[in-house]
């Protein structure tokens, strides 16, 4: 299997508190997520905080899908990792989309192919 | 909470095969360097592809710490992610001396702070 991948980091800010705070619709959204993308899901955890608050991860064939959300900042920091042919932005878009985000900011960071690099193409929309 | 994180990529090279290959060793080393970083584990999910790989991650309150092996090419993906007052460097040393890793290159990514921003000190280090 090649070691090349592709990892979004995507900052969503503006985001519904209630969508924020769902555990159940934010699984949903992230297995739809990886699935649009065309992945395979091999595992699913997702955690519910008190007060409010949710983290979680789909561990797909070719990486992983993460989030963090902190619904009383309207924040939700989310990691989309593929391998292969996939292209992370089709899962990422798809969430942030779900989210509500009125604002995303990505970066996109080769892996797997040597020295870390970062594309300087870092996008702030204001949707 | 606070929104603010930091969260280091960390790209492993010259790993041994067969620690890079054994889910029960990196799981328990997952589990270990979240511990010693003083984190609290909410999730623990790994899994082992055939013929060969790991993928994991474990989720605690102050975010995550995942991993993506490829044994056959002595390579492991490797990502910290802490918020608060913890130090994601001690839990990523700690999986680097595990594993075995030769060479380590790291950037570490401040993230909840608003636009995304890449601290320009990435260190390739040969062991």
């Amino acid at each position: 299997m090649e070691t090349m991948g592709r990892h979004v980091i995507s900052e969503l800010w503006g985001c519904d508190f209630d969508k924020l705070n769902d555990v159940v619709g934010i699984e949903k959204t992230f297995v739809d997520a990886a699935l649009k993308s065309g992945a395979e899901i091999r595992e699913v955890a997702f955690h519910k905080f008190a007060p409010q608050g949710v983290s979680g991860v789909v561990i797909i064939s070719e990486s992983h899908l993460t989030i963090h959300s902190f619904p009383e900042h309207g924040y939700a920091s989310i990691d989309v990792y593929t391998c292969g042919d996939l292209d992370p932005n089709i899962a990422a878009n798809y969430i942030a989309d779900a989210l509500g985000a009125e604002t995303r900011e990505t970066v996109e960071i080769p892996r797997g192919m040597g020295p870390v690099q970062v594309k300087a193409n870092s996008e702030a929309k204001a949707l």
